[in-house]
């Protein structure tokens, strides 16, 4: 059984999950090289994967037909059994390891890219992470999902089939806890207000780091990006949950992120990245948080100096990072 | 010139340092490929650095005769000229990049190993980093100073050269004030106690996680690891300040870094790995920290996952790890 455990003196959370080490071990020569023919996402294979969760799909389950679809992960990080035992013997804070590990299947074709598919199929996708993180939040012991997208190897992915995947878990991260203490600080200074609405005022007042808007989303180059080429997507109307999103405003999110994402393949020649979705923990009121999406392209390595410091070094400055993305510089030369 | 920026909601800081896209491109192939006769470490290219800050030596600086040499960084993160400038301004925090940036060469052979070099070598390295946090931690532009190696080009170095680094610098990360904040609260709940001295404390009672130890030093596997493999060594005697090592206690601290390090060459074949000193801020008083290094090898990537919750997985546990760096369990298989 997995097992969630607390830095001795930080917030900082670990998962345990030796059960993992069984899983194949990734190749090491290019991404591109997973086999179609073992592959356990691609239409017709489906008895490769555990039953399935959800599906935009003709047919009965488990069998083709889909468009897109979620089972769950094979070497899973937190397993939905049991009670949450929480114990906070003096320096020594555990969580049992209860929760849930999905794949997103964005495609049934092997060689598809959330990047150039239609609009219509990416909304397919976006309805599915909104599907899944409702499910999920309403079991009792879930309190909080994340969203996330390991693109390329050397973003931590190990078959290259495109997919996500979420976790649901039993405690708020401590990322996400800083960003709602984050708000809410700058929310008692202000009261009504919202730190990050304030944020997205101010950015497209200034203009400098817009990459794309339309009359409901935002993508931008945060201030201080941490990664090179880094983007936030945000809904310029308050909200605090993505899985709050309608239909309409799926469709609306993502061509936004697919927009995003054609513009890093172009740029940066498709790029390895990660991409996640931060909501408001579950139960969190409306005010608590705006949610938002951080895409990092992964172009240098994080050393000794990040992981000591929660620091980073960026060699690009997002002004320039969005004065190419919005297409109105060339790239020579970057990074 | 060099700026630093903090996030618009949270207390991570940026370093902007775009001249650093100069540097040189790491190669791609081993790190053992670094070419010697170009190395800017080696013995009799002391033409390639800039003049040194300080060396362990006979014979005039910048000329050969030396056993440990530090340099500044020719691609420094922060430069130190000129006053710190902090501004403010609504949600755009800035600071000016003001700091130093050094190398560390730890020997003047290319192919030498902090692992297995000779104890009376990793003595003069740890007397060199005491020196440099002394001289810089003087400026009184200094928050704090972190000394940090890099191992193997997964671990973010692009020269095989035995060196570490240190930078300078004009804030305290945030990865720091959680640790300083954090033993305060213990503290404060525990009048007069340092939540550092309890979890050592703890740990050799228990037994379980511990590698090493003599009268003087611990090494063990965090109850958190965040990583495979990560080993903590700190005094067992309470102490802010890496930097009061005098130099009987540094040479005790080289034995038991060099046992880690050997044992995680042993264990895992020469891992790549990053290290780092935590030492207490800049004049903070000595009741709020408890200097230790962290030792984390690179054995799996970080991913969507990590960089979205601040959280890990790690797929063994510390139990396991302690057991097999103590020499009491094969490795077979792991990670």
């Amino acid at each position: 059984m997995p097992e969630l455990r607390k830095d001795y003196i930080t917030d900082t959370w670990v998962i345990f999950a030796p059960v993992r080490s069984q899983r194949p071990i990734a190749g090491t020569a290019s991404r591109r090289t997973t086999d179609p023919e073992s592959c356990p996402f691609c239409e017709g294979h489906e008895h490769l994967t555990p039953p399935e969760t959800y599906a935009l799909r003709d047919g009965p389950r488990d069998s083709p037909g889909w468009r897109v679809r979620c089972v769950p992960n094979r070497y899973p990080a937190l397993e939905p059994i049991g009670p949450v035992d929480r114990s906070s013997e003096a320096m020594f804070g555990r969580v049992s390891g209860v929760g849930s590990h999905e794949v997103i299947v964005e495609a049934p074709d092997h060689g598809a890219h959330l990047g150039l598919m239609g609009d219509d199929q990416v909304g397919r996708v976006v309805r599915a992470y909104r599907e899944r993180i409702r499910d999920l939040s309403g079991d009792p012991r879930t309190r909080y999902v994340l969203v996330f997208k390991n693109h390329g190897e050397r973003a931590g992915a190990s078959i290259s089939h495109p997919h996500s995947q979420l976790i649901a878990m039993p405690i708020v991260p401590q990322r996400i806890v800083e960003e709602v203490e984050g708000a809410r600080r700058h929310a008692s200074a202000n009261p009504g207000g919202c730190g990050f609405c304030e944020v997205l005022e101010a950015e497209l007042a200034d203009g400098r780091r817009i990459i794309a808007r339309d009359d409901a989303f935002v993508a931008l180059s945060p201030f201080a990006a941490r990664f090179p080429f880094e983007t936030w997507i945000a809904p310029r109307a308050h909200a605090a949950a993505f899985e709050s999103l309608d239909d309409a405003g799926s469709t609306r999110f993502a061509r936004i992120l697919k927009d995003v994402l054609a513009r890093l393949y172009v740029v940066l020649n498709d790029p390895d990245l990660n991409f996640y979705i931060h909501t408001a923990p579950v139960g969190a009121p409306a005010a608590a948080f705006h949610w938002h999406v951080e895409v990092t392209p992964r172009l240098a390595e994080i050393a000794g100096f990040e992981r000591g410091t929660g620091m980073f070094i960026n060699q690009v400055m997002p002004e320039d990072a969005a004065a190419i993305l919005r297409g109105s510089v060339r790239a020579a030369g970057h990074p």
